[in-house]
């Protein structure tokens, strides 16, 4: 089932298959391609989700989807539907863990994603490896979620840290923050690709929809097993 | 906890924290550094797992460990204690899938790990996108699964395919599978980073240990759900 | 025979050794020596493309050609020679397609650039590997395609899907869509040069006039043969 | 249609989807699996190819298929159906050129792949740039062709000084041919895939069988023409 | 012997170690720094010459020196010292030699610093390798040399076929004209320095002075000897 | 002053410019170029120092110099000189920590330099920071040093955790261990380039010479003042 | 002991475990969070201190710490804690020398660096290696330092030159200065890596504060000893 | 004039064009293929000069050609013409300075080639910048010198510091010797590339044939007009 607009061919049979709607990269879409997009989800009954939206197109695509929620930080644009929104915290618990105040913008993504498909959310902040005291201070708040997305830029070596204290899976995001030799984040790919917790996996650089999407995928997939829901 | 060997710090209490034993990477390391770090895990009631083990290793260790089970393609080593290995196909189902016959030895090695976690697994080979009926016609043996790992060479297409199939994650792991361009498995690196499919997350090069882990992980947290075992 | 302009030694031979007019790459060349270049080849009754061509070089251009075509997303500009345009739909067929809609600019600057050639076009878009029945659903656009451009950016895994549904030559083209590790186009690139389909040869990343010159070399090739004229 | 051996689903389909039959890559392949496919393509009347041979692989295969054809230079293996294996001279004609020497074993597995397809072929070797005069001496043999094949390692020029002469096709293969700064072929890829000449294409780095292959599809397809045989 | 200014400490000595004053490369220079250093080259008797200048520094500075010449294409300037500037045509014959169009302002680069240092010049633009005839038409421009630079991008294939027809030097200087795989002169640079003709040498991208000064260079000093001078 | 061998020119006034003697490279140089530049380092008065050594080297020039002490693990070779051998532990104190055991040669490389110099050293090994307890456990080891080096493969990240302990600086040095996108410690010395610890500076890939002469410089002039030296 | 301010978590024990109050790394901050980090420092009795600030980011934040001191060459911030400034020239001997003129704002952060940690600074500029005798004439400025801290883009060469003549380790910062192949200052930073002289050690690509507080901290190290202070 | 062996067209006109006969590159030819390109040249009074070669295959030339020198260190082997081989020091002056001694063998190549195009040699060792008055000391042997080639490793920056002392080109050869981040002698052309002395020029990495065919180039033809002869 495909939704034919001008510009695109919609993957209507997407939340089937995959248990999420095709979701919008908005980069070098016309405001007029993206509505359209969005429209045909709607009249099938799916929910709108887009990613890198830039201010300019969300000024213009808010007058048209009154009820949608815009994270300029994240740079998501929600348009929700009426009667399928995935209820909020009933689709297991994501936490999002930051080395540096600069990984925000990523974080976000991940965590305005999670939130889309259901997850009950958490973000811990600023807990760098160079501060060795800060992480475990914060144990607590992680050390009992389904999945977990570390953002960091630089040398990319907090994922290792919090893989060495969890037993669920870690979603490495390495982002472009640093200069000289961080050449765009691909230092902190390259050490979190390497890295010696067996627990870590790693998506593109600053692809914080993607880490969200994934963990969100682990914590529903539990969540639906943890509530009796009958799985796909 | 440290069980302190002459040539290393075994992290006893990796079982507790990430709720499987410290893996034995096996390159560089003497087969005496080897036995000594699978005495102190037996004796603190661990089960011991390698990797990357070769043949000559293999022969000298299966002397000492007579209940081991080495797997030469998949270069692992086995040693089940008595008393706490975990019971198969209690963990989860976790599907392996490869694009070329090449990338079996990766492929082997993502299935024991899997194996090794209890996992239930499942192999299909060969189903590269060059013969695009070879993969739907495989679909009822992955559709179920809780992770899938897809092990790919030279471009790494696959994985991209198999995720637009299924609502789990997908772990890709890249193989040195190629020549030229393939870069000893950066092209399908690369290729696996920038994945069109949402549930797609990659680990290192060859790194079929992992991404059976990872996928091992993912199913295992499930199972725990449905078989009502009290989470970590 | 050359056609020297004060900026330029104009290959006005071309035509006779390679079957088509010299193109002008318009980057970094004044719109007077654009003109002088076009007026050297008029005079020699040659038709002409120029390729890359800004919004601001086309607008003062146009002015002088007055029976141009630009066409804005190919960026390509086209002053027909009044008695040697090639006839439109006796070239050859050649279908452009795209993985998503940010390669559109790429793909119709292969498109136009086949239609100069004199070959039937067709364009297909947004059928990228994730949404795996998309493809085949246009099967019947393409199968009988002389040549077939397929631009894909990010992971580029769309032409190895096409080379293995079809027996003509797939001409890939990269395209700088993406982010992150796709390096500008490197992994969609890295890609193609490794693809397994048999069929699949690759130009430059962003390079939509050469793909669709090599498609339309093919099927003209074909289309001469086919049409009973005398072969060079 | 798929042919299940122990170790590879052969596709058996792609005779009839791309024109020509499954190729076996023969590296990390068992001579046991080998044979295996061997056995499935004949059995459903289909021709045995493959590449990159060893003298050891094929030192045991001719045992087994004594009407093979081992060309120990190019490194394939032919092993002929009775009924199917296409004429000779009948599939257009395919020239290969190389630079140097060393390009020799490139260029011999173009030329096998190209003449397994039923092309007529002819080659030309050591007519490197940096001899001005050599190339164009050779020009009446490959001024007709239907394609051509041009192999070069270091920097990778003559493919465009070839694509200058011609209004066909030219597949330019980078060999690994060099030492320090040709980075095993990447400088001659680079330097193709930036070829100032619009009708060359580009294959992976030593990828003689692709470039043969391609240029043999783009042969055959207009030799079908010809020929008079109804097209695909 | 060291002129110290606020900023610099020119090194007036070179004239005399190195046979040319310091030349002044100005990115990153405020014109005050510049001014003085070229009027601390002048009180010494020294001719002063820029590179890399800006329209704005250029703008500012012919109004302190109003003897200065300024090439914007070139983007040098020239203060010449009333009684020491190198008479033109003593310092032997250097050609500069261009690919195409979009190399010309490397070029004018290499042709100013020729100039400057006393050599006859000579200009032969877009002769690239894809119109063949084109180069060996010109021949008799360049063959009686001292000296050839050869600026080229995308591929870099020029010098090798200069290279082919004479017995100097050819200084070869790749230049970021391209777009996607040429990386910005990248491809153009390896390509020139695994140029099979062995009279070719390289310098930096872009580097159109170092390309000039050192083709001036054999220039002058085959010129001393012509001229009778003595050698240094 | 120099003091020429037949193969070499020695160093011979690096002890007074530099503080230590020349040390010798041996890959590439035959045993009787060594044994050369070590008589004529000991005529001089000079202690004698080698890294690289290999197996072979050393069998041969042990015989020659009857005091020397060859380290196979290290790679090292130090002849000292009767009168000048610096004393044990009164250059300041260095201690060298790894990630993993595969880093012991080079660690073992920094420890026997910095014993050279007449630092009193200590070694950490396998404190790698997926087991995060293990580097705190051994705090009370490093917390004094007067400089440290730490050696890590893989992804690099135990520098910046040590950073975060100490008010000396780190010297990271990364090592080849790893596979696949550790590109032979490219993943690790990048990682350690962007540290986030502003105390760690860095050397070349298994460089564990020079990390153990900063280190031990570094020491060894603290401890100078320490024991009322006259400083350099 | 943390800080937790809205956007950062101040790690306040750093200076206890490091023996310097965290720095404020400025880029991505807003004003806002900057000046509360500032006011919990400055709570706490500790100095401030902030790199790459921009005219803007210090502009607003000058009105509200009116005792700091900004330096825009530098890009530095200093807001001085009134009990507690290390007092200038009792932090040991920090000489900064650069190649060229374009280094100097990566000069200034490592001299502001060192200064705000208490050294006596001095600057050498403009001494790179193609004018040999500049670098001599200065040596006695250079001679006695405690360590060294070397700026150059480019090429990189001039750490090995100082290296050469001096007993104190010299920190080698790459810079960004130059053009094509220098890519970013990647040739310098593989130029440092891989000095031939013992004594150098590297930071990141235009890494000023890191350079200057390594060197900083053995001054500091030996100036405590050196001034009798009690050491961590 | 084409001489055509079985394997190779080798290029008899070069001699006159270029000055000097083809220069045959060993590797990857047969011994029977090199005899014959020799006796090819020998027929047309050209002498031959071979470079790569290895000790086997110059064990076998040498029985075939009695008058042959082989230098093994180069790898160069000649056969001279009886009547054309030029007079040795005939040739103008040509100095080889290398920075290890590691960089002999491609340092003797160098000068073989000079000798053997007829240019007085000079060589000198082991003068890299770690020790900065080795250079100085040899000054009066290279002053002089109409060219120079400079081979260096690791970090390359020898040539730099030669071309600030004289006033002929410097041809920077940089060698593979190094490791870690030598990246097999980019490290080394990288910085000879990025020089910052106006009279350096590069060649390909080991590549000491092609820096002493062009330092033998430039020194013969000042000896050309030294000597009176009449200038092609």
């Amino acid at each position: 089932m495909t939704g034919e607009t001008p510009a695109a061919q919609v993957d209507l049979d997407r939340l089937r298959r995959c248990g999420f709607p095709e979701v919008v990269f908005s980069p070098g879409k016309t405001v007029t391609a993206i509505a359209d997009i969005f429209r045909s989800l709607l009249a099938h009954g799916q929910d709108c989700f887009a990613t890198r939206m830039s201010a300019e197109q969300a000024r213009e695509l808010i007058e048209q989807f009154s009820t949608a929620r815009h994270n300029p930080t994240a740079r998501t644009f929600h348009v929700p539907h009426a009667g399928t929104a995935p209820a909020r915290s009933t689709g297991g618990r994501v936490v999002v863990i930051t080395a540096g105040t600069g990984d925000l913008p990523i974080a976000e993504e991940a965590l305005e994603t999670a939130r889309w498909m259901g997850c009950e959310t958490d973000l811990i902040v600023d807990v760098g490896v160079a501060g060795p005291h800060r992480l475990p201070a914060q144990r607590h708040r992680f050390a009992d979620a389904d999945a977990i997305v570390v953002a960091a830029g630089m040398e990319g070596a907090l994922p290792s840290v919090v893989g060495g204290y969890v037993s669920c899976p870690v979603i490495a995001v390495p982002t472009s923050i640093g200069y000289g030799a961080s050449f765009q984040g691909v230092a902190a790919l390259l050490g979190m690709l390497n890295s010696c917790a067996a627990n870590v996996t790693v998506v593109n650089i600053d692809a914080g929809f993607k880490a969200g999407f994934v963990a969100g995928l682990i914590a529903r997939n539990i969540a639906k097993v943890r509530h009796g829901e009958s799985e796909a």
